[in-house]
C-alpha cells in the first residue's frame, strides 16, 4: 500500500503513470501534498502563500476530466509551486517584497496559463529571495528559507521554496527563475534537478522582471526526466514576451533515454579550481560516471570571468531600471542588501551598461563555438560552495560568490542545469552543472538523466 | 549640346537613361562632376577626400563593361558621393574627427560593397560634423561646411557634405547617416531629397558608429525618384550588422509614378507650431498641393516630445560607450561641442538608459498605430528653421532645435523623408518631411515625387 509520504515522494513521471492508468487519483496526490506542506512549511518557508482550497477543487477537477476520458498528459492533475513571481490571477504575488505583498494580480501569467492548460494543480507560491535580487533567500519580510538538508543552513536561492518544496515532497516540481543562477544554485544546495533553458525559450509575460536581458524560467524537480517533462509543457514562442524565440520544442523527455555514448564533455578545470575541495572532487567524481557511460571526457580550461562580469554589469541597472520609482520614493520598504544592489545599479553609468550588453550579445552570438568548441556539453560545479549557516551570512559578503559558476550562462543564454551529484562530508549536496548548445536543452537533460541513473536513487532530506 | 555643366546637373534617373543608351559615358559623367568639385570645394567643403584617380579608372571600367554589353542597372558608371564614415578599403575614413584622420580601412563598409556591385563610381568622402555627432557640420578639424544657397550659412549636418554636392552637381547622388536627423537636415537646409529608411533597411556594417540602436544609412539626391534607385541598391538583409532586418525591398523607383489619389496624410499641427512661420507656412501649401493630388489631408495634433526624449536618452549613452576610450585618454582630440555630447552620455545612469531604451522599443512596437493612426503618411517640418549663420552658432546652443522634427522618427524607427517644397523670404530652402509606416518607403517615395511633379523643377543653388 502507497503512504502518503510515499506518495508525495513519487517523481512526475511515476505520479503522471500512475494517475494516467487510474491508480492514482489527483485527488489523493494532491492531499498528500497539502498534508506535506501542511507538515513541513513552518519549519522550512517554502511557500509564502499555499492554495489549498484552489488545488482541492482543480486536483478534483483534474480527476473529473480524466474520468470522463480526457487526458491531457503528464502534468494532469499533477501539484506544482510556482515561484511567487509569477502572476497568478486572484492569488496574490509578492515577488518577496514588501511592495507588492497584497498584490493580486488579474490575469496569470504565460507560465501559469500554460501549466493549467497541461492540467496541473498549483499548489502554492514559493518562497523567495527579495525581488529574486539575490541568493541568501534570507528574505526580510517573509523570513529565511531553511535547508532540508540541514535547517540552520541556506537553501540557496533566489528559487528557495521551489528548491525547498521539490526536495521535500511538497510537489512534485516547481518552477524557478533563474536570472544569475537562482534556479541552479538552490537546485545545488537543496539538492534536485533544475534547468535554466536556453534564453527566450519559456516565455516571461506575467513574471515580475529582475533583469529582461537575463531572465530565464525554468522547472526543479526529483529528476532530469521530470524536468523534461515540466520543460516540454512550458516551452514555447510568446510574441507578446520580447525576449521570446520562435524556435521548435523539442520532445524533450522522450529522447531522455538515449544513450550517452560519444557524447563530448569538456571538464572546465578553471571552475574546478575555484571550488573547494569536497564540491571539486564530487563534481570530477560526476564526471567520471559520465566517462564510464561512454562519454568522451576531456579538460578545458576557458575563464569564466567575462562572462560573470558581463552578466552583473547588465544585471544591476536593469534591476534598478524596473525597481527605480520605489527605490526612490520607498526604500525603506526593502531589505538592506537588496537596497544596496539597487543602489550599485543606479550608480552603473549608462556607457557602461552600453559596452557590457553589447559584449553580452556578441558573447550570445559566439558562446558555443568558444566555450563549447570541441565539445557538446560543458560540465562544471553549479556553485563552488555548499549551503552556508544562515548566521554567517553577512552584509559584507551578500552573494557569498555563489553565482561565480551560474551567472555566466546567464550572460551566454546557454542551457544550464544543476544535478545532485553526491555530498559532502557535512552531508550537504553538491551540484554538477552541465552547459549545452543554444536551444538545445535535450543534450543537457538525457546526460543528466544517464548520469541520475547510474547514480541511484537520491535520498530524501532527513526532516 | 550638352555643356559640362548640364551634364553633372543632370538626375541620376536621367545619366542613367542616356549612359544606358550610350548617349552619354559615365567617363564624361565623372569628369564633369569631379571639375564641378574642382571649381565648388574650395568654397563649400563637401568633400574631406576626393577620389579623383580612383573614380576616373572606375568610369573607364564602368564605360568598358557596358560597351561590352553588361549594364548592371541604373547605378552603373553613376558618380556617387559617401559620407566619410563609411569605410572605404585604401582610401581614408575620417568620420570627421582628428583620431581617424590617418584611417585608412582595409575592408570596404557594406554600403561602398553595395554600390560598387551596382556599378557606381565613387567619387569622394563627403564632409560631416565631427564623428556625426552634432548638425552644424562646423568642424574643426576639417573646417566648416557652407550653404550652397548663402555660403555665409551652415548646410545642416551631420551629413553636410552629401547635402552640398547632391545640391551642387558634384555628384548624382550621395550616402548619409542619419541618427538623429543627419539625413534629413541638410536635405532641407540645402534643398535636396533625402530619406531616412527604416530601422534595419540598409546594413550599417564597417560604417562609424554613432548610436547603434538609432544609426541609419540613406540616400540625398535631387529627386525623390532618384533617391528611390539608390535605396533600391543599398537595402537589404546582412546577417554581419546586428540590426539589420531580412525584409522584402520593393523596387521603389518601378512604383514611384502610381497616383497618390486616395492616400491618407496626417498634418502635423503640433510641428507647425514649433516651426517658425514662413516654415509652417511653406509645409502648409506643400500639403495643399498632395491634397490637390487627391490626397486625403487631415490634422493631427499628437506630441512628439516622448519620442525625441527617449531619441537622446539612447543617442548619448551610445556614443559615449563608442568613444569612451578616446574621450578618457585623448580629450583635447575632440572639439568642445563634441566633448560636451560625450560628457553628457558618460553622466547619464544606467538605469535610466535601460527605462529610455525599453520606452523606445515599445515605440517601435506601437508607433504606427498611434502617429499613423488612421493616416498612411505623416506630414511636418523637416526642421522648424531653416539654415542661420555659421556666425550665429555658438556652444550655448549646439543643436539649434535642429533635431526637434526628426529625432523623433529616428526613436521611432520609420521611414522618414525631406523634400524641398519652397524657399523662405531670404531664399532659403524649406523641407517638408514625410514619415511613413515600417518597411514603407514605397508610399513615402511615392508622395514625395507626386509632390515633385507637382512643384516643378528645383533651382540650381547660386553657387
Amino acid at each position: 500500500m502507497t503512504t502518503t509520504a510515499d506518495l508525495c515522494y513519487l517523481t512526475l513521471d511515476e505520479l503522471a503513470a500512475r494517475i494516467r492508468a487510474k491508480d492514482v487519483s489527483p485527488v489523493d496526490a494532491t492531499e498528500a501534498v497539502l498534508d506535506r506542506i501542511e507538515q513541513l512549511n513552518p519549519k522550512l518557508n517554502a511557500f509564502i502563500t499555499v492554495m489549498a482550497d484552489q488545488a482541492r477543487a482543480d486536483a478534483r477537477a483534474a480527476a473529473d476530466e480524466i474520468a470522463a476520458g480526457t487526458y491531457r498528459g503528464p502534468l494532469h492533475g499533477v501539484a506544482i509551486g510556482v515561484k511567487d513571481l509569477c502572476a497568478t490571477k486572484g492569488v496574490r504575488t509578492t515577488a518577496g517584497t514588501k511592495i507588492l505583498a497584497d498584490w493580486v494580480p488579474d490575469e496569470d501569467s504565460a507560465l501559469v496559463e500554460q501549466l493549467r492548460a497541461a492540467g496541473a494543480v498549483i499548489v502554492g507560491k514559493t518562497h523567495l529571495h527579495e525581488c529574486a535580487l539575490g541568493t541568501t533567500a534570507i528574505n526580510p519580510h517573509y523570513g529565511a528559507a531553511h535547508n532540508p538538508w540541514d535547517t540552520a543552513r541556506i537553501t540557496g536561492g533566489s528559487s528557495s521554496g521551489s528548491g525547498i518544496a521539490a526536495a521535500t515532497g511538497m510537489c512534485y516540481a516547481a518552477i524557478g527563475s533563474d536570472t544569475g543562477g537562482s534556479i541552479r544554485i538552490p537546485s545545488a544546495l537543496c539538492g534536485v534537478t533544475g534547468i535554466k533553458p536556453t534564453y527566450g525559450r519559456v516565455s516571461l509575460r506575467g513574471t515580475v522582471p529582475l533583469s529582461w536581458s537575463l531572465d530565464h524560467l525554468g522547472p526543479m524537480a526529483r529528476s532530469a526526466k521530470d524536468c523534461a517533462l515540466v520543460l516540454a509543457a512550458i516551452a514555447g514562442y510568446d510574441p507578446a514576451d520580447e525576449g521570446s524565440a520562435n524556435e521548435h520544442v523539442d520532445d524533450y523527455a522522450g529522447g531522455i533515454d538515449h544513450a550517452i555514448d560519444g557524447l563530448r564533455v569538456g571538464l572546465l578545470t578553471s571552475a574546478l579550481a575555484e571550488a573547494t575541495p569536497e564540491v571539486a572532487a564530487k563534481v570530477r567524481e560526476a564526471v567520471e560516471v559520465l566517462r564510464s557511460l561512454g562519454a568522451h571526457v576531456s579538460e578545458i580550461d576557458t575563464s569564466l570571468q567575462d562572462y560573470w562580469a558581463a552578466a552583473s554589469t547588465v544585471l544591476l541597472p536593469e534591476a534598478a531600471a524596473y525597481h527605480k520609482e520605489n527605490f526612490e520614493q520607498r526604500p525603506a520598504d526593502f531589505g538592506d542588501d537588496v537596497l544596496l544592489r539597487i543602489q550599485w545599479g543606479m550608480d552603473v553609468k549608462a556607457p557602461d551598461y552600453v559596452n557590457s550588453f553589447r559584449a553580452m550579445r556578441e558573447m550570445r552570438r559566439t558562446c558555443d563555438e568558444v566555450l563549447l568548441k570541441d565539445v557538446d556539453l560543458l560540465a562544471l560545479p553549479a556553485t563552488i560552495i555548499p549551503a552556508v549557516t544562515i548566521d554567517s551570512v553577512t552584509k559584507d559578503d551578500p552573494t557569498l560568490g555563489l553565482t561565480r559558476m551560474t551567472a555566466p550562462f546567464n550572460a551566454t543564454g546557454q542551457p544550464a542545469l544543476s544535478v545532485p551529484c553526491g555530498f559532502t562530508s557535512e552531508k550537504l549536496p553538491v551540484g554538477l552543472q552541465l552547459v549545452g548548445r543554444w536551444w538545445d536543452e535535450a543534450n543537457v537533460l538525457r546526460a543528466a538523466h544517464a548520469y541520475e541513473q547510474a547514480r541511484g536513487p537520491w535520498p530524501q532530506p532527513p526532516v
